[in-house]
C-alpha cells in the first residue's frame, strides 16, 4: 500500500466529475416540505449523518471500498436531538442502524426474541409481547410514535460517496434559511479516497489466473470547506473525527477546526469510541467519559448547550 | 485500475500466512455440538454461506475492501432447507439478513411499523401487532421458534475473508463424517483480492495533503479445489457465480466446474437475480425463473431433489 505524493489538481470539481445519480431528484421534495413544516413551527433542527460512504469500484457494483461505521453514534444521537425539542433529518447509510429500531436491529437483540406465541382466547394463537420485554419495547415504540406523528424525523439514504456528498450540500443548501437554528452533526465515515467515475471498470473486474489486482485511489474533495462557507454559513456545523492512534487524536481535530474554520469537531479512538469523546472547539477541549450507559446522552446535551449559545451569539452579531 | 499478470507463489498458504483470529475457537464447540446432536437424528445438514467477506486495509480496521451483497439469498435459503427437513449451518457475514427476522429487517420493513400501543385494560398501554400483520407475523414467528426448539438452525458469523476462510474449513471438516448427507451450499460473496497480513498497514491510513492512495491486492487462494478434495470429499457442493455481463455467465460456471470438479453450479446476473437463476451442472444446464414471489422456493426445492439423487449414487457407488 502506498500513498503517493501527486496532489490532484484543485480546480477537479467533484460535483461535475460525478453524476448527483437521482438520489437528490428522489429526496428533494421529501426534504424541502419537512424542513418548511419544522421552520413554520419554529424548531431548531439538525442534520445527523451516520453510517459508512462506500466507494464502488465497478459501475454495476459488485466490488467497493467502505468505511467501518454500523451508524450507532448517529442513531442513537438522532434519538437524544428529537427527546431534546429538535426536528433530525437522519441522513444515513442504506441499511445501517435506525433511530428507534436500532434497539432490536442486528444479530445480537433479535426482537423476535421478545415476542411468544399465546393462546387468543378463540382455540387459536396470538403473537405478543414476553412480559420481562414489554416495558422497554413499549417506551421505544412510544418514542417512536411520537417521532412519526409530530413530524420530528425525516429518514434519508445514500449509498455511495457520492450520493452523500450531494445529498449533504442539498440538505445543507435547504436548511440555510434556518440560519444559526441549524446544526449539522456529520457522524458520517466518509471515504477519503475515490474512484473517479473515468476510472471505473464498468463490469465486474474478472479475476484470472491468480493475478493482483492494484487499484490507484484518488482524494475526495474537502467539502467541509464548501460547506462552511458556502452551503449553510450560518449554522453550526460538528464534524468527527476517528483515529486508531491516540497521540494522533487531539492534533487532527484541532487541524480540522483550522482548516475548516467550523465550531466543533468531536475526536474518538476506534476502540474506546464508546466510552468517550473529546470535544475540540477553538479555545477549548473537554472529555466526556460513561462507564456504561450511552455517551450520546450526555453528548447531544453538550452539543446542544453550545448551539443555543451559538445561536445566542450569531443572532446578537447580526 | 489495472491488473497485474504476475502470478502469485502456489504454494503461499493463506492459511499460514493468516491468522485464524479467535473465530474458530469461539464457535468451534457450538459447531461440533451442533453436528452431533443432527448426526444423531439422521438428518440430512446444509452447511448456508450468506453475505459478502471484507478485506481490511488496516490492522485497526477502518477502512476495507467488501462485496456487494445484502444476504437475502442465503437468509430465504436456509428457512427453506429448515421447512423441507433439513438442520441449517447458516455461517454467515455480521449484520447481513438473518432467517426469519429478515422479513422485518432493515429500513423497508421495520418491525415497529407493524406494532401498536393499545388499552392494556387496567389503565395502562401495552404493545400489540397491528391486525393486519398479525397472521404473516405468526407465521414467521412459529417457523423461528421451531427452528430453535427443535434445535435446526446455527448462526455463526464471520466479517473478514480469512475468518469466513478459516470457518469455512472448519464447518467442513466437522461435516465430513456425514459423507454425502451434507450439502454445501456457498452462496456468500467471497472477495477475489486481498491484503495480506503484512502488507496491511496497522493503524488508519492518513489522507495527507490530498494525496493518492494506491493499493495492491494479491488473489485469495481458490479454496474450493480443497473443499472439494480434502475438507470434506464426499459432500455435495454447490457453488455461486455472480456476473454483471451476460455473455460470461454459462462459461464462467462452466470453468469453475471444470477447475473444481464439484457438483452444481449456480450463476446469477446482478440486475436479475431475483427474478432468474441458471443451474449448471457436468451434463446439464437449467434456469429457475419467478415473476414475483421468492426464487429461493424453487431453487432451493431443485438442489434438495439433486442433493438426493447425489447421496443415492454415492452409497450406491460404496
Amino acid at each position: 500500500m502506498t500513498l503517493h505524493s501527486r496532489i490532484s489538481d484543485p480546480h477537479t470539481d467533484f460535483f461535475t466529475d460525478n453524476k448527483s445519480s437521482d438520489s437528490v431528484q428522489i429526496w428533494s421534495p421529501q426534504i424541502t416540505s419537512f424542513i418548511a413544516s419544522q421552520v413554520a413551527k419554529h424548531r431548531p433542527m439538525v442534520l445527523v449523518t451516520s453510517g459508512g460512504t462506500i466507494v464502488p469500484l465497478e459501475n454495476n457494483t459488485v466490488r467497493f471500498l467502505d468505511n467501518f461505521s454500523a451508524g450507532t453514534r448517529g442513531a442513537c444521537s438522532a434519538e437524544h436531538f428529537i427527546r431534546n425539542g429538535y426536528a433530525v433529518i437522519f441522513l444515513h447509510r442504506q441499511f445501517s442502524l435506525l433511530p428507534y429500531s436500532r434497539h432490536y436491529s442486528h444479530s445480537t437483540h433479535c426482537f423476535l426474541d421478545f415476542m411468544d406465541l399465546d393462546d387468543d382466547g378463540h382455540g387459536g394463537l396470538q403473537t405478543v409481547i414476553l412480559g420481562q420485554y414489554e416495558e422497554e419495547m413499549r417506551s421505544v415504540l412510544k418514542d417512536y410514535k411520537r417521532a412519526k406523528q409530530e413530524n420530528l424525523l425525516l429518514v434519508v439514504s445514500f449509498i455511495t460517496v457520492a450520493e452523500y456528498l450531494f445529498l449533504l450540500r442539498d440538505i445543507a443548501q435547504c436548511m440555510a434559511p434556518l440560519g444559526s437554528n441549524a446544526l449539522l452533526y456529520l457522524a458520517a465515515a466518509v471515504s477519503d479516497f475515490h474512484l473517479p467515475p473515468e476510472k471505473m471498470s464498468v463490469h465486474k473486474i474478472q479475476s484470472q489466473g491468480g493475478r493482483c489486482l492494484t487499484l490507484h485511489l484518488e482524494p475526495v474533495p474537502k467539502f467541509l470547506t464548501r460547506l462552511v462557507k458556502h452551503w449553510a454559513p450560518q449554522a453550526m456545523i460538528v464534524s468527527f473525527k476517528l483515529e486508531t492512534e491516540e497521540r494522533l487524536l487531539i492534533p487532527k481535530c484541532r487541524n480540522a477546526l483550522k482548516r475548516y474554520g467550523h465550531q466543533l469537531v468531536i475526536g474518538n479512538l476506534l476502540d474506546r469510541r464508546k466510552n468517550e469523546v473529546i470535544l475540540v472547539q477553538q479555545d477549548s477541549e473537554s472529555w466526556i467519559r460513561v462507564k456504561d450507559g450511552e455517551l450520546e446522552d450526555k453528548l447531544v446535551t453538550e452539543v446542544i448547550g453550545r448551539h443555543k449559545r451559538w445561536a445566542v451569539k450569531m443572532k446578537s452579531s447580526i
